[in-house]
C-alpha cells in the first residue's frame, strides 16, 4: 500500500497540508505535491512543489490524485489528471452532483467508489459527518425528516479565512454567512441537502439546513433534529451510533474536542418531545480530516485495495 | 419620568453596566448603584457604589430596583428590596417560573407587568428575542411546534467569561456547553422552553432547544424552525415581523449586526420544505440590551407609567 503513487493537488492549502500529514501517518512515501504557479518551486513536507498544469498532471507517474483546489481549478485540471489512467478524488463541488460520478463517504456508500470512471467526488465537509450519523439511524428506523443548524469553522473557508480569524480582535468576533445566496438559501445549504440525499441514496429525503460560520479555527458542529419512520429511542440510537464505524460517542461534542480526531463525535442524543418519532442530537467533526483530507484518503484506499485485489 | 428613583443592583456586572448606560440614554438621572461588598465604595458612572445589603435595599429611596445579580443573591435580596414598597425587576432565574410572578417581555405580554406584587421577572436572554418573534407568528397562524438551536455569546455568562474569551488564543476558540446538565438537557434549554411557554401563555407549546455558546463577545443568535397550525407563507411572515414592535428585518442577522441595537434582528425567513406548515428563520439580538438591561428598563417604564396614570 505504501508503494502507491499519490499526487496531492493543492498541497499548500488548508486541506492539502492536512492531507500531506495524514499520508505520512498512513505510511505513504511516494507522494508528489502539485499547486498553483504561485507555490511551485517551494518545498513543502520535504517535497518540491510542482506547478499543477494540465501537462504535468497528465504525465505524472501517479496512481491516485487527491485534489483540494477550488471548483473552477478542479473543473479545469481533473480531466487531465485522469486522462493517463489515474483516479482523481476531488474535494471541490465541481463533480459531486454529476450523475454517474460517485460521491463517497466510505462508511456510508463505500461500494460506490469502485463504480468510478476516473473521478470520485469527496463530499462537503458538513455532509460527511452528517451522513456518518444519519446512515445507521436510517438503516434502523428510516429517516422521515432532518433539520440541521451548523456551526462551521473558518478553516472550511480555507487558509486565508483562518488568517483572517487570527487577525480579528476578540471583541469583533462574529458569526459569518458569506456563502453564495440565491435569495432563499446559501449554496452551502443546497450542497448539504443535495449531497446528503445522493450519499444516502434517498433522493426525496425531507431535509433542510441552516448554515452558519462561527469564529472557531478548525472543526464543524451540527445541531440535528431527526424524525424517523419507525420509533427509535434515544437509548437505542445511542447504542447504534456507538457501534457505527467512524462515530464516537461524546457527551458534549465540540470542534475543539473533535480536532485532530478521525472519528465524528456525536452526543446530546435525546428525544425530540415535539413529535412522535423525533430525536435531537449534536455532532462535531474535524472538517480538515474526516470532513476532507481523511475521507479522501479513505476513498483512495478503497480504490487501491480493489486494484490490488484485481491484480 | 426622568425623576423616578432607580436602584441598579449588580451595577458592576456585564448587564449592570449596560443598564447604567441605557438609563443615561433614557434620561434617568436619579440612579443609585448597589453591588457586592467587593465593589462597594468604587465609583461607577460617576456614582459611589453602595453595598447591596438587606438593610441598604430596604431603606433606599428607590421606586424601582433593576436587579442583575446571581440567582442566589436575588433570592436573598429581592424580598428586602420590595419590602419598602418598591418594585423589583429581577434578571435572575430565581422568580421567573414562580406562579403569580409576572415574567414579562413588554411587546409580548406587557399587561402582565401591572399584575405584580412587587416582583417582576425579566426573562432569559434567549427567551426574550424568541418570544418577540414567535408572538406575532402565533397571533397570525397559531404555533404548533418550535425548535431552536442557539448561538449564545460569552457575555451571557457574565463579565468574567468575556475576560476569559479575551484571553483565549485564536487557535483555541471553541464552542462551549457549560450549563447545568440533568442528563438529558441543560438548564438553559429548560429555561428557554419553560419561559417561552409562560410568556406566550401557551403552557403546552411543543418546543425544544439546543443551546450552544459560541466564541462571540456580545449578541445571541438563534436558528429557528416553526410549524404553525394554519398556513403561513414566508412572505406573509416577513410582512408581519417587519411590522412587529422591537423586531427589525435584516437579511443575514448576526450578533455583530445586533450589537448596540435595541431591536431583535430577524431574517432568513423561508419555507421549511420538510413539513406542510413550516418556516425556518434566524434571529440575532444584543443579549445585554433587549436580552437583559433594555427589557428590564422597558418593564420599569410600564410600571412607572401606570403609577403616574393612577396618581
Amino acid at each position: 500500500m505504501a508503494r502507491s503513487r499519490i499526487g496531492v493537488v493543492g498541497g499548500t492549502g488548508a486541506v492539502g497540508q492536512v492531507t500531506l500529514g495524514l499520508l505520512r501517518e498512513h505510511g505513504y512515501d511516494d507522494v508528489q505535491v502539485f499547486a498553483s504557479a504561485r507555490s511551485a518551486g517551494r518545498e513543502i513536507d520535504g517535497r518540491r512543489v510542482v506547478e499543477a498544469t494540465a501537462e504535468a498532471l497528465e504525465n505524472a507517474d501517479v496512481d491516485i490524485f487527491l485534489f483540494s483546489v477550488g471548483t473552477s481549478a478542479s473543473r479545469e485540471l481533473v480531466p487531465h489528471a485522469v486522462r493517463g489512467g489515474a483516479v482523481a478524488v476531488d474535494k471541490s463541488s465541481a463533480y459531486r452532483l454529476e450523475p454517474g460520478i460517485p460521491l463517497v463517504v466510505p462508511e456510508v456508500n463505500g461500494g460506490r467508489a469502485l463504480e468510478n470512471d476516473g473521478i470520485i467526488a469527496n463530499p462537503n465537509c458538513c455532509a460527511i459527518p452528517l451522513t456518518c450519523v444519519l446512515k445507521p439511524l436510517h438503516d434502523e428506523a428510516g429517516l422521515a425528516r432532518v433539520r440541521v443548524a451548523t456551526y462551521q469553522s473558518m478553516s472550511g473557508a480555507g487558509a486565508k479565512s483562518m488568517q483572517r480569524l487570527r487577525e480579528t480582535d476578540h471583541d469583533d468576533l462574529d458569526l459569518l454567512m458569506e456563502w453564495d445566496f440565491d435569495g432563499d438559501e446559501f449554496d452551502e445549504e443546497a450542497k448539504l441537502r443535495d449531497e446528503t440525499r445522493k450519499i444516502l441514496e434517498l433522493p426525496d429525503l425531507a431535509i433542510q439546513a441552516t448554515c452558519v460560520r462561527v469564529p472557531v479555527m478548525v472543526g464543524h458542529a451540527e445541531a440535528i433534529w431527526v424524525e424517523t419512520e419507525e420509533p427509535l429511542s434515544p437509548e437505542r440510537a445511542t447504542a447504534i451510533l456507538g457501534a457505527s464505524p467512524s462515530v464516537r460517542l461524546e457527551q458534549f461534542p465540540s470542534p475543539g474536542k473533535a480536532r485532530d480526531i478521525d472519528d465524528v463525535l456525536v452526543g446530546r442524543i435525546r428525544r425530540d418531545p415535539t413529535v412522535g418519532n423525533g430525536l435531537a442530537l449534536f455532532l462535531a467533526s474535524d472538517n480538515l480530516r474526516k470532513g476532507a483530507a481523511l475521507n479522501a484518503i479513505q476513498i483512495a484506499e478503497l480504490v487501491l485495495a480493489a486494484e490490488r485485489a484485481a491484480a
